[in-house]
């Protein structure tokens, strides 16, 4: 018997617990690997990794430390009475092995892994190799059993709503933040979208990030509901509700790891799309040379995958295949990005085009979804909505709802990024201007980003910035600096 | 600039990071996921996943903690300042994405991920990722580029010898410790053998946890070099050597998932035999139903690549392939293996026949590499020295010269197992035998394990028993038990 203490350490995702080396009750001197125990004493046994402490202050020789996570999962008070043993393997070991060895897995075969990693008897190694494993092969069966697998048991209901829409981008093209615009749109046309935003995953700002910039973006069930009834429109960071809780902590290993495999992402999208009661979904696919999909073929086998995930489970999906062959705006990072936002639906004459076009065609998709809007009237509808102003005062309504966020500063370390010769810009490498982005610190900081003052097709003379590096560590500053050295991610053609 | 502090938690693998959630200096309370950072101010940066603390006697908002990993590694005296930067991708981030993507990484590409993994660069979940990754798909060439890269820069050199032998087996087969007394007969044959033994990956025991039942198995370079001068035969753990480091650090990843896959275990056994300085190697591969290699034709696509692998890097392999159908000896779990490999060194009249039989045969084929006996010889020269008394008077010496093992228990919560049919026993199941072992706490106690009573061939009884489940825990002995009910892991032929 050991006696229960908090050790208010936080580690994300994984359940730790501390024993001091001189253990009264277990021997743990000679423990030399990862070695996970079960905890014993609460309603359920907890799995926790075995950490060893040196230090009587922290844990005594009769104590079981374990960490938050793990405290709060045993629910017991400090002081209880607690046993450990061993870990055994998850029930669902057999079927990651399987899955490892490269074969199809079925429907209650995703269930159990799912079930096991919700109830963390997944380590974050395990869960890492579930990824690569079945991110390697899985069939459109298979990604329709896994994202029903992470739907879970808990669903928003609407129940006074026979359409609800929403809108998501695969990503892969800096600046692509038509989300808000959207959103703004369809909301003033008085469609409810509950758009559920994520953080950034690789990119320099996931929608969740550009909207906190205006807006408070968390929000519980009841609140988003009330958003909603209020206003149509709301722009909320998906892990502030009690949705896709497998889905939140798969994605933290996939940020951890970099994985952006296409089959998880259409599952994960997917499930916290049906998760959140949604009904229908404009499903934005940007192909480009340096965009995430990289041709159209490919794009094509997702929009058949999507559409056939969605029929099964009674979503209906618009997959558009849209232009990913540079940067959408002129802002990459939070703070930028929402400028461009904000110029749009102010109707100002410097916002960016491309941004105003592309978001209007897709909210003309999503108010096609209204049966009585005419078809073919839904671009028209939208123009008529953002230019009139009533966007402008949907979005304002909801950053009041929200709950309005401090004015967030730019970046104030600057570097200009200037073209060596004289031409027309031919490409602009989205890859490397996120990487850019990224190293500038724009993943970690709102203020931190790219300016981009040149676009395809725009004129340069020699020493005329192409764009403007804006960052708030020094640090990431130089980072950035040292590598736009190399290439910065423009191809200027000098013969026009 | 934060004061460093050195938190007494050793975490097995992995660099961690304390930081107060009000930390003075960086802005820790809106971090939701795995994120790894840089510590600065040693000789090189230090990676470590960073976890938050809300108890300023662990961590105050001034300092920096460090576990005992990151600490001894950043090698600085507490108080030091340090700065922290979000950690970059590792240098061979861009490789591991590579594999994952499924394709051929070259020796160079290789020994990248090596180097990042020695460095910690790459935590637990990137190590399992590239397991999995690698384990889905390797190339025999690719096989030969990871074996380099895991032998590393520590090579231990024998001046004096032109043969340095050892033996290992693949697995698989409970029960199966040949190699105690494969090394006493070489040794006192005279030949050289530095038996670097592992410890128990998914195995009931393995050599260096049976041999730690009798000797201490832990050796410096040094401590080895001396007893090999002094005895010409040594058992140690090869975890104990400053040899290779990468292949330890992915061993305890491997063991924590349960992954054994084939590539990477001829890679892992390889570099290390390499390391160790050996010239002349046996490889024993198991074959059976119900072993880890279940055909022949699997065994020889193995030794067709040990055999490849071996003649690129100069190390002399005789593979050899072997009956694994069933358990070899009687006893499963480190006491009751020493018991009989003490047994056939003794030779007692009730010693494990098959465990003396093999042992004699695969000794004769190292014996064999000794250019001045004559071919066919081998197993007669063995026989010769295990019956007279010299392969006993051999590992005494070994035991005195590594330090006398204090006396071990066998456990004392014992259930027989008995048939419930009259027969004669068909088949005896190794996964099940092993996983029932497990269960029954042989991984972690020496003492537990199974007593094989019958084997293949033996005549029953109803209500005789096939063997005794001998356990240190009550919980594992109830683990064990509800298991062994469903499915003893013996057939018994009824007709017979």
């Amino acid at each position: 018997m050991l006696s229960l203490k908090h050790i208010a350490i936080s580690s994300f995702n994984e359940n730790v617990a501390y024993l001091h080396k001189d253990c009264d009750t277990y021997k743990v001197d000679d423990i030399k690997n990862i070695t996970k125990i079960e905890v014993h004493g609460g309603a359920a046994p907890v799995f926790a990794f075995l950490e060893v402490v040196d230090d009587a202050s922290i844990v005594a020789p009769n104590e079981l430390g374990l960490n938050t996570e793990a405290f709060s999962r045993l629910n017991l008070p400090e002081g209880a009475n607690v046993t450990l043993s061993m870990a055994g393997l998850p029930p669902s070991a057999g079927v990651l092995q399987r899955k490892i060895a490269g074969n199809i897995l079925s429907s209650s075969e995703y269930n159990a892994v799912i079930k096991d990693i919700v109830a963390r008897r997944y380590s974050n190694m395990d869960i890492a190799s579930f990824l690569v494993a079945s991110g390697s092969f899985m069939t459109a069966t298979e990604v329709l059993s896994l994202t029903e697998a992470l739907i879970g048991d808990e669903v928003i209901k609407w129940d006074n709503e026979n359409i609800v829409v929403d809108h998501h981008c695969l990503g892969g093209v800096p600046g692509n933040k038509t989300d808000i615009i959207i959103t703004a749109i369809v909301a003033a046309y008085g469609l409810p979208m509950p758009k559920t935003a994520a953080r950034s995953l690789t990119s320099c700002a996931g929608v969740a990030d550009t909207f906190a910039v205006l807006a408070n973006v968390d929000a519980s069930e009841a609140k988003l509901k009330q958003l909603i009834k209020d206003n149509r429109g709301a722009i909320v960071d998906y892990n502030s509700l009690p949705i896709a809780k497998a889905g939140k902590i798969v994605s933290s290993v996939e940020r951890a790891l970099g994985l952006t495999q296409q089959q998880h992402i259409v599952a994960s999208i997917l499930s916290i799309k049906l998760a959140a009661g949604v009904t229908h979904l404009v499903l934005d696919i940007p192909v480009g040379p340096s965009s995430r999909i990289k041709s159209t073929s490919e794009a094509m086998r997702i929009r058949k995958l999507v559409e056939y995930v969605g029929d099964m489970l009674s979503l209906e999906i618009d997959a558009v295949i849209t232009d990913g062959s540079e940067p959408i705006g002129n802002g990459v990072g939070a703070v930028l990005e929402a400028r461009d936002v904000m110029k749009v639906l102010r109707n100002k004459e410097d916002a960016p085009q491309d941004l105003l076009e592309k978001s209007l065609f897709l909210a003309g998709r999503i108010l096609e979804f209204d049966p009585r809007l005419r078809g073919g009237q839904g671009y028209h509808v939208a123009k008529e909505i953002l230019t009139s102003g009533r966007a402008l005062e949907a979005i304002n309504r909801m950053i009041y709802a929200q709950g309005k966020a401090p004015q967030a500063q730019l970046g104030h370390l600057t570097r200009d990024i200037v073209s060596a010769k004289a031409g027309v810009v031919e490409s602009i490498d989205n890859q490397r201007i996120n990487k850019i982005g990224v190293l500038a610190g724009a993943s970690q900081y709102p203020g931190a980003g790219l300016d981009l003052l040149k676009k395809v097709g725009d004129k340069v003379e020699p020493g005329e910035a192409l764009y403007r590096i804006h960052s708030v560590s020094t640090h990431d500053f130089a980072f950035a600096n040292s590598f736009v050295d190399g290439n910065n991610g423009y191809e200027i053609d000098t013969r026009k």
